[in-house]
């Protein structure tokens, strides 16, 4: 089908656009239409021509500088980039502007003869990762997930929260270096573990590989040092979201993260969509985060609402091997991103272009919503029966993948991009 | 005094030069001797001449890139950047090639006018942040800093000690875009905290603001996904060191850090040198470190020494307003700059070219070696006495610095760059 002519119900529709990195296979002209492609469209593969900046339509491509050149717009520059870094960083009107040419060149009839042959099929591409990733910080912010790991680790506890929990989005710095896009290979990492049992840690590769799923949040504009970033600035800064799978082994994290954290129970990849949704595509999937419990310090109280609602529904599936295992509803987060982007500054720490944030493991309040294996077979002991058999945590071989829909305008859908990823051994 | 004349015993003489990134002030042709500074030659202004590689002698820097030219050095193109980042990727036989070079240009008589011209006085040049950093990890090696913090702050525990720590380096991510380079002022953060006693979280600035004195790694040489660096690789990758501060918000920091570590109460600011002194600088410096009481597994038992010590005498010094405050020898650390790189990168994480990674605060056995206010007051508990009053944290105005030197070849002392920075309001 050409491009042009996305089906109706299509979750990428001329409403969504989302960006990202493609190439083209080595020798290929980057014609449209070639097929001598290298990749399944999701892969990190290198070779091939120079990156460039996409916008997805169905199931093609666009190349969005040639298109900005081919058309004289202002932004060719912006758009002719093998990174999305600039963009980002370019700030909320460029951001507009840029999306509502977009949407006149890939839906006005006259610009179609132009723009047609700058479409390139997505299984006849290469996509990359799509900004150059500044710092990475993981938040925590699903109550159903943070009580689910409170009950799971802590049975005694008085409170399945700790005691800051309604009081701050609780966060920590994650490794930047090892955020990889959808399609990479994950290897499955070794480390120390240490039951309770063994009277010394032994050295092996993890045996409790899991998953957690989550939303990616992407900062364009910067902010100096010094200077916190007010809640109602959310949308000046926070260029678009991603799906984001932030694996975990979970026997590592378990033996290391007191008292400083997690470590390398987590930085050995964390993977992202190759497609950045903008914000703006998301309008009218923005709802009320749940009621709060418990009062917040001003700097994080967003009950005026004068910026508008906060939360986003987001329906998440994870899928192992194609068998869908959960429904996360990103709806249910407590905290919402921009919650998260003030407390993360509100110490004056300043943001660079290409910082990413994770939302934490997104859990609803159902057992089938939960967001990570640890949940969903309640530490291993109660594994999930997939076709191809039990899993209480992830074996070799095990292809992860997230996907997630929005309503969009209209009655539409809006699609963000899977993030797939295979464990192999090391 | 002429550059090239260095006083005998200079910590910065010619078995020294460290690297910097300088830049002249708005104005400045670049001719040696200018005097219109704009700097105390520390801070990180902004304004004046392009950024350029310096290698520090005595209290001038050379313009390496300049030399290299002049000379015809290979290296030229490896020296005429704004950042010391290509350098560093450069790999360790480069690294020593231009060492040979640059103590050749620095020593050798006939070098002398050529070379001349191309000095600098410190005081008339502004100091930037040398390299990019790509990712920043803390650790926490210090066994009598991690008694001491455990004895503060779990007073009843059994161990002061968690139980993994004589297994593994304790470490977690820290954020990489508030590295800052020395000299630049530090702002008092705001945050939450909570007393034992107050019935809600209140909010505002820091009342424990805090310094750790430690020691910063800086990688080269990347590595790839999915494959750890050996312990006898640590030279491969790294390119050097110098002193780092991990200003901390101790009050933000205990009401944040459970369960996930500390975020908001260190990632206001990080402070190091302007000055990375190559590890082949430390050669004399390197000792063994303290005895392993407990078994280690195979990936981070140095007991064969097969390559070398893996410890460095560096006797660095804290001083509050000038007042020396405390004196931690770096040759306590109970695990070593290889072993914390190997245990970062067991999991198969990537090293990227600028990660850089802090030793954890240094701490000696004695009350005077401890390297933050933390430990020298007890919790606040024993305030210091300085000249200009008590102090149980530091208050605005207060100047923090730390310095020190290492054992030199033929009893010389290779010294470190300082990190300062002043605490101000917000």
């Amino acid at each position: 089908m050409p491009p042009f002519e996305v089906p109706e119900g299509d979750p990428f529709g001329p409403h969504n656009l989302p960006y990202g990195v493609f190439s083209l296979p080595s020798g290929g002209a980057g014609a449209p239409g070639d097929d001598g492609s290298d990749s399944d469209g999701s892969g990190s593969g290198s070779g091939g021509s120079e990156r460039r900046i996409g916008v997805r339509l169905g199931d093609h491509v666009l190349d969005a500088g040639a298109a900005a050149r081919a058309l004289g717009s202002p932004y060719a520059a912006l758009l002719a980039q093998p990174t999305l870094n600039p963009l980002l960083a370019a700030g909320r009107t460029a951001w507009s502007d840029v999306r509502r040419a977009l949407t006149a060149w890939v839906t006005v009839p006259s610009h179609r003869e132009t723009i047609e042959p700058l479409f390139h099929p997505l299984s006849a591409v290469t996509l990359h990762l799509p900004f150059e990733v500044a710092d990475y910080v993981d938040f925590y912010a699903s109550e159903n997930h943070a009580r689910n790991v409170g009950k799971i680790f802590r049975p005694d506890a008085a409170d399945s929260l700790t005691p800051n929990w309604k009081h701050l989005p609780i966060g920590y710095h994650g490794r930047s270096g090892t955020v990889v896009v959808s399609g990479t290979d994950v290897v499955r990492p070794s480390g120390q573990r240490k039951g309770p049992a063994d009277p010394a840690p032994v050295f092996g590769p993890s045996v409790r590989l899991d998953i957690e799923a989550e939303v990616g949040f992407v900062v364009g504009v910067p902010s100096a040092l010094g200077t916190p970033v007010a809640l109602a600035d959310f949308r000046e800064h926070v260029f678009g979201l991603c799906l984001l799978n932030d694996w975990s082994a979970r026997d590592i994290q378990a033996w290391e993260y007191v008292p400083l954290g997690p470590f390398l129970g987590k930085s050995f990849a964390t993977s992202v969509s190759a497609w950045i949704t903008p914000l703006e595509a998301l309008d009218a999937a923005r709802v009320a985060p749940p009621e709060r419990t418990h009062p917040l310090l001003p700097y994080l109280d967003d009950a005026t609402g004068a910026d508008g609602p906060g939360g986003y529904d987001l329906r998440i599936s994870v899928a192992v091997n194609g068998h869908v295992v959960s429904e996360p509803p990103f709806s249910t987060m407590y905290w919402t991103a921009a919650q998260q982007l003030a407390q993360m500054t509100v110490n004056g720490a300043s943001l660079r272009t290409g910082d990413l944030y994770g939302s934490g493991t997104v859990s609803g309040a159902e057992p089938g919503q939960r967001g990570s294996l640890l949940e969903l077979t309640w530490n291993g002991q109660e594994p999930l029966e997939l076709p191809d058999g039990k899993r209480a945590f992830l074996e070799d071989g095990d292809v992860v993948t997230l996907s997630a829909w929005a309503p969009g305008p209209d009655g539409t859908r809006v699609g963000l991009g899977d993030v797939t990823g295979r464990v192999v051994t090391g």
